[in-house]
């Protein structure tokens, strides 16, 4: 190759380059919008129990805690956390608990249902009448609620919010589990967990379906 | 820049191109050492009840099972998972689980324990003498076993293995929970989940010291 064939050769080299880095460019640009679209990471664990229990005045009024020194915590508790993952539900909320005894909670569950969530429960049915079950609370307001079979139990302790966000572990909905207990919640939207349990309420919501 | 300079520009050219090339090559190369060293990520749901229970002689003896039509399960039940993750403990394995009834289950422990596992247990105070509780087994065996005050519960269902692997969920350690109840346990090596219950079970470790 004589110097005059290399500089003829010259533009095709640089065309070749250009297209090269607009490849890497649109690549990169691609990969950058995928990131930005993709939904937010939830990766939360939650032990139980909370050491102090979350003012309410602080979370939920507006004008907040005006008490000087306030006992309860001005910091988000674990339940706190809990409650705003179920506050956070758009379309539905699909409950499988053993035993849902906290009026808080379902204070937090029957809000979303007026508003036009889609909720179902099912717990164990020797919870039914335990005490405190807020069972008839749901149904009274039109939520339907469906129990297991004995002599078995019904122990799973998981909720399904917009089928996407899973929260899970050895936690019952009971006042005794946010303020007593040793207890855990993982919360995820992990699809390779939230998967199977979508699959599992949808398998139980047909087992205990009244006329089965 | 005439001809004759670039031609002797063209070796310079060659040697970044080439330098260039080494560095990607070592980059491929150290990324695939990295992924084959990498450990297996697990990532396992098993919803109980297992539908059958898993045929022993299949399962535990050399020569399988001879019973031309057997009853029991000849396919790996999510009773047959669970006793292969704590099996395949070679460090340590942490339990921290509210009831401890199922013999086979304790059966594993004690054999891992036997073989130099180091195995620390905690479990619920008021499970301590329930009925077919194994604590006694791992204490009669040498197993460090303790358990929380009252009046609240120590109520988690959690195993770490070899500070890695993490089993958790719903699920007691009984036999109801295996063949009669609804439940689940989550198996992972996911180590924003393990890190947590490994910094969890220490805490509660210290909490539950005699002399604490």
């Amino acid at each position: 190759m004589n110097p005059i064939d290399i500089i003829n050769y010259l533009p095709k080299l640089g065309l070749v380059v250009i297209v090269m880095g607009l490849v890497e460019c649109t690549r990169q640009g691609l990969g950058y919008l995928q990131r930005k679209r993709a939904k937010q990471v939830i990766r939360h664990v939650i032990f139980f129990p909370d050491k102090k229990i979350a003012c309410k005045n602080f979370f939920d009024e507006i004008q907040g805690c005006s008490m000087v020194s306030c006992d309860f915590s001005h910091t988000k508790t674990g339940f706190k956390h809990l409650l705003s993952y179920l506050k956070s539900a758009k379309k539905s909320i699909d409950i499988a608990v053993y035993c849902i005894s906290c009026f808080e909670i379902a204070d937090v569950v029957l809000q979303r249902h007026k508003v036009g969530v889609r909720v179902r429960v099912i717990t164990d049915l020797s919870m039914e009448a335990a005490f405190g079950s807020q069972n008839h609370r749901f149904m009274k307001d039109g939520i339907r609620v469906q129990t297991n079979k004995p002599p078995f139990l019904m122990h799973h302790k998981f909720v399904i919010i917009d089928d996407e966000v899973l929260c899970f572990g050895s936690f019952n909905w009971t006042s005794q589990a946010v303020t007593g207990n040793n207890e855990s919640v993982v919360v995820t939207n992990d699809r390779w967990v939230v998967e199977p349990f979508c699959a599992e309420f949808k398998k139980l919501w047909l087992e205990t379906k009244p006329d089965n």
